[in-house]
């Protein structure tokens, strides 16, 4: 059936040329609209939905926030957001594996306006296909958490480079699994050597302050260069 | 770039005839041998390295068997399971997200013969993209660990689909975790009415009777059958 390995590389890269042309236009729809956009990538099951309802806790008295929800199957975590009071928009891959620029561009378009706020977006539970694909976020976040182990920066090393920020999450785990986080912190920075590092749990809210004061150092960074714009 | 979605289709669809025409190779391979092959398949971190140095300790002594280990990168799987004595062939994806035939085909070359024996296939951490890819392994075992949530298998639910065994593992975290067990038992027989489970730890060594068990009876059937082949 005429298939290459010429023909499939083609086609990856006619897809992530695509997904990164669109990518660029939500960029600057998100700088129009003057939102931090802020995509949380991780294995299935590390923690992002909740890490998010602590996060929104936290800030959604004070400026407009909303979430974009990736799954393949089913809107329970556009569900948990919503209990919070939180705009939240559903994307179902079905058989796909990642998010992509079309797919969170068309999304936005079914939110309020978030002027001043923060959209974050949750990708597909997965520590591989993510990291290839821009969705014209402000930065990837990783959220690791202990249970995974220690050796995750090196064995996926391409979403530990793409990502601004570790989160890791399940920190309370930590003794009972004899989690070595000097190790983990080590690894990461072998692969990404400026990537930020934060330790926190979700469930007993250790850490938490640190990570909204991270967002809103963020946020007054994307207002900054805003400012300077002509 | 005439990038069309019939056109990514039609790809994704050859990609697939491709791999199932090498899959069906390696499984007419693999009977002829008389190799049991089982594909263990899981997000990052949930233990199937672990599960399997447990596995090899109670066989090895008694019939051949070999790991064929698939990361994006780093070899640490193969030397860990080198350690125990075992032969092991490290493939490395690199930026894929998945082992396909081909890769199996050309590592199970550089393996040992198995004739009545087990090999174990680890695939890259990736509870999406492993789950379209058939090697010609006898079954997929989906490992899954109580931390990453209850959910899982409805978020999931290719995977869980594909698989014969659901291996619950970290069972011994299930009490500081509030883990339902019976919860994730029914969304698991949801997705896959028939789906076998095992609970076990490969920390504590609890329940790992059963598995073997479980793999000792896969390997009669694999001999009843091959029996009856004229």
């Amino acid at each position: 059936m005429g298939l290459s390995a010429g023909r499939i590389i083609q086609v990856e890269r006619d897809i992530l040329g695509k997904n990164n042309a669109l990518a660029a236009k939500n960029r600057a729809r998100f700088a129009d609209d003057e939102v931090l956009v802020l995509n949380l990538v991780s294995s299935p099951g590390a923690g992002k939905t909740s890490l998010l309802v602590q996060a929104l806790a936290g800030l959604k008295d004070r400026i407009p926030v909303a979430v974009i929800e990736g799954d393949q199957h089913t809107s329970n975590d556009a569900a948990r957001i919503r209990a919070c009071g939180v705009p939240a928009v559903q994307i179902n891959t079905g058989k796909g594996c990642h998010l992509d620029a079309a797919m969170v561009g068309e999304a936005y378009e079914r939110l309020p306006l978030l002027k001043g706020g923060v959209l974050f977006i949750e990708n597909v539970g997965n520590l591989v296909c993510p990291a290839a694909f821009d969705l014209g976020e402000d930065c990837k976040i990783v959220v690791f958490s202990t249970p995974e182990g220690e050796d995750k920066p090196l064995k996926y090393p391409d979403m530990f480079a793409a990502s601004a920020l570790m989160v890791i999450n399940k920190i309370d785990l930590a003794p009972v699994l004899d989690f070595d986080l000097a190790q983990t912190v080590e690894y990461a920075r072998r692969v990404s050597p400026r990537i930020e590092v934060l330790t926190l749990s979700a469930k007993s809210g250790e850490g938490l302050a640190a990570f909204h004061a991270w967002i809103r150092k963020r946020l007054a960074r994307g207002r900054a260069t805003a400012s300077t714009v002509p």
